[in-house]
């Protein structure tokens, strides 16, 4: 058996879970979404700034993909959201299997918005689907304004482009109009918004953007 | 066959290839290393001020690994240096034929500093021998202090840490001390040096350690 069959045979058994996931996600009326990006890019900081804004308003339970250690669980537990660590023990992204066993952990919870932070990595979480209703990409300004030529297959497969740390702009060499084109060549139905975490620019915009896709 | 038996079996296959590649870089006298990071942590620049600083008292080799796309070594290309462009075609690390297939590109050049810069990524390519002297593992401090902790693979299986983008600091929530502390609590042995390359600091002493490390 080759390698190749192997993996189409590892992603089509990722596929049926997800798709139980997803059927899952519709029955329980919650929004999920799988965001994806380089160690470092800034999810986390984004998660939290996202349950500051959605606070009481909307029920928000959190998946925690990380390769070693639950520090960002840590960071996550302290906004009184129920999280769900999943600690892949080296393993390169989340597959739909970890995140269909840790939705029991919302049962009764009645949780609107499910958001899956994934392992980062800009370029093996691409090819696994968790059932999500769409992938949500996060790019720095300091990681250069060229990352969506050279990462292709993330950017092509994601709905939203999130462009963080826009506070640091004056300081790096990045051109976020170049970004902006690069990523709508690779992917012209992108919806991008330009964020910081430090000065909260740009998260009320995307995160009402993100109410209204609730179900 | 399991999967786990088939992915030690592509390991033991690029092991071969790697210890081949190693034999070939002694008969040459041509340090090889391996340069990994995550995307936009600033591997090509950190070549780029290399090749000025070597300028034509060390003949150095190139192989560019990239998802896609040949920016990168487009941009080595300016230096007058042999470079080979790497497409992995969605791969998300270099194997080790990759780099011994990419070996005759040199011949008859006398190349003595071969450095071979993966794909952007802090996982996968932790477990793939390139035939490489050492592992340079790229840091930069917009990713934050904890990733020693939380990508450790990559740490463990470095010699050389490259914690880059220090003139950022004044801007970003990074403490040194703690990325340094956490990276030595991985791997005690690291050899850390840090780096701008906007304003060249910590260059020289790097380049300076690495010439002495020439064979």
């Amino acid at each position: 058996m080759s390698i190749i069959t192997i993996e189409r045979k590892v992603l089509e058994k990722n596929d049926e879970v997800a798709r139980k996931a997803r059927e899952e996600f519709a029955k329980r009326r919650m929004l999920a979404i799988n965001i994806v990006s380089s160690p470092g890019s800034g999810k986390t900081s984004i998660l939290e700034r996202m349950l500051e804004y959605f606070n009481d308003a909307v029920a928000v339970g959190v998946i925690e993909g990380d390769v070693q250690t639950d520090l960002d669980a840590q960071r996550i537990a302290k906004y009184d959201v129920p999280v769900v660590q999943v600690v892949t023990n080296g393993m390169c992204h989340l597959e739909a299997k970890f995140v269909y066993d840790s939705l029991s952990a919302f049962d009764g919870k009645d949780i609107r918005l499910l958001i899956i932070e994934n392992v980062g990595n800009l370029v093996c979480p691409s090819n696994y689907d968790l059932g999500e209703e769409f992938k949500v990409v996060v790019l720095s300004t300091t990681e250069g304004d060229d990352k969506p030529l050279k990462y292709p297959a993330m950017f092509r497969n994601a709905s939203v482009l999130l462009i963080n740390k826009i506070d640091l702009l004056p300081y790096v060499n990045c051109n976020v109009d170049s970004m902006i084109k690069n990523a709508l060549t690779v992917n012209p139905k992108l919806k991008i918004f330009q964020l910081s975490c430090t000065n909260v620019q740009g998260i009320a915009e995307w995160c009402g953007w993100l109410e209204k896709q609730l179900i």
